[in-house]
């Protein structure tokens, strides 16, 4: 084992659209574990849209990430030393540093049964993706059957299990993605009803309600901008929109940079709702909700794409293609593999 | 008694900010009762600024006015024949048609108690308006002690009562009104906390950021447009945005004229809710918000204020007016006095 290795820090507040400059590779030594502590190594690491905003030094419902310090995020990890309750070789999940060893609490990860699926599926489908999913459409969305479900960024982690849990609960249900790679995916592999390109759509406004005959009823709301406001002009009476990111927001500088159609007399016309929620919010339902999904994915209901990504220097790269959409399903960086 | 009366049509569909031309006064007769029918007298006529949205042709919760035929709201009129269940003599609540003198179901009107309160209230703070309030805050907004809670158009028939309800409540209590005169009623006759004259000014943002120094729990919201654009940047984590009204986008004629920040992010920085609801959502429940409105007015904790205008043919200024918020309170229309 060498004493030395990378973390990824953050070297400055993104502006806009973040760069490759806005992070720094440093070499620390590599953490002698603490009594309580163990040493892992890290097998992949998750990046996330969301972090985009933890970039910034505003009020948000996470702390923001210090300048100078180790970026962190979710982290599927081997142990490396024995510790009190966790034995060397055991896989574990956490939020960790960006780096390629970490001493941590035994009691800051999480084991995890890489015989009901592999590691990397407790980043995504079983993990928080999966999971934000789950409660954001079923406790917020509360789609009947019949009813139509729109879902933007469908190709994406969530977004692929949003359309799918939909179906599962007999909804007509519509993606919005922009690549025809990936509306081939949603309409051909996850059987979305209706798949919208809105690089290439003519007019989003008219694919939509076409692709919507009956109006819409949940809209899953994962991008915001321009998507969104066209989604809004379809609602039908007590339509349910969970808001679970507005990625296409993330970069906009200031209030100038992301205006639209306000939402106010919509919201009334339709006596709709509109809510935003963070997957942390239901952790005390956790245990419920990974548990159906791990239903439904050993019953062939349930289908996950991976866009995995060598190498911890290709961190930064792989967290900038998520707001080219460069990945289909979950963007995960493969570190290491276990020993 | 004349044969002939006054009946107010809508004449053509407003463009933007109605006008005079938009409202035809036609001559008719004034209707014989057929069975199961009693002949009423209106006394009383409620302007409210949701009529606007109905004289567009647009789909939305109420339908359409027709063109060419009467416009019509909450009416208070005077039983003017007996019928099987109502009397000649006794006050009725009902929504009728803008004329002088109609031809109702018993079915379609409902008797009030004017030795409760004075009729006109029933077209107010025991009414539509009071309700609206009841039901948007406590069950959407559902303010809790110590919380900060804004409301816009709070000099308005349903604001002030929304401000009345929160401070009974606990709250502190921020209202947004456009004269030195409506911001002295609720500072000072209403007992608001705080209140913001939003056309005096400098800078809205400061002023709602000053007067709401814990941020802002529930905004309760009249309004729309700009007011509401910088109340949304105050929100808490777990907001709630009852959406009532958007009196300030009603008279825009395409999306264009109504743009603003878009709040997806906001509300996921906060995961806040808005939800828009009509008064009639709650249906079921008027009789619980009806006794409660007329408890708390008959132990003082609820005051009401009116502008009542004059005379039949004054019925379209006092519309137009709504939307140059020269009423205080509830806008009502005396057409006559009871026999």
């Amino acid at each position: 084992m060498t004493i030395a290795q990378q973390q990824i820090q953050l070297a400055r507040r993104p502006q806009g659209v973040p760069v490759h400059e806005d992070f720094r590779f440093e070499t620390i030594s590599i953490p002698e574990p603490k009594q309580g502590e163990v040493l892992v190594k890290t097998l992949y690491v998750s990046v996330d849209p969301y972090m985009r905003g933890r970039m910034q030094d505003t009020k948000s419902y996470v702390e923001p990430f210090a300048l100078d310090e180790a970026l962190s995020g979710g982290v599927i990890a081997e142990v490396m030393s024995d510790g009190d309750k966790l034995k060397q070789g055991e896989i574990v999940i956490g939020n960790l540093n960006w780096q390629e060893y970490s001493a941590v609490s035994e009691s800051a990860v999480r084991k995890i049964d890489t015989s009901l699926a592999p590691a990397s599926a407790y980043l995504g489908i079983l993990g928080m993706t999966g999971l934000t999913a789950y409660f954001g459409l079923l406790d917020i969305g509360r789609p009947k059957e019949g009813e139509t479900v729109v879902v933007s960024g469908a190709a994406g982690a969530v977004g692929s299990a949003v359309g799918q849990i939909a179906k599962i609960k007999g909804a007509h249900v519509v993606g919005i993605a922009g690549s025809d790679d990936k509306i081939d995916y949603l309409k051909n592999e996850l059987q979305f009803d209706e798949a919208i390109n809105y690089k290439t759509a003519d007019d989003i406004q008219k694919a939509l309600a076409d692709a919507c005959p009956n109006g819409v009823d949940v809209y899953f709301d994962n991008v915001g901008g321009p998507i969104s406001d066209a989604v809004m002009n379809l609602l039908n009476e007590f339509a349910r929109i969970p808001v679970c990111g507005a990625i296409s927001s993330y970069n906009a500088e200031n209030e100038a940079d992301d205006m639209g159609p306000r939402v106010q007399s919509k919201l009334i016309k339709t006596k709709a709702l509109m809510q935003g929620f963070i997957v942390s919010d239901y952790s005390d339902r956790f245990p419920e909700g990974a548990k159906q999904l791990a239903e439904w994915l050993r019953d062939g209901k349930l289908h996950y794409e991976e866009t995995i990504t060598e190498g911890f220097e290709n961190i930064p790269d792989a967290f900038l293609g998520l707001f080219k959409g460069e990945n289909k399903g979950k963007q995960l960086i493969k570190v290491s593999d276990p020993s």
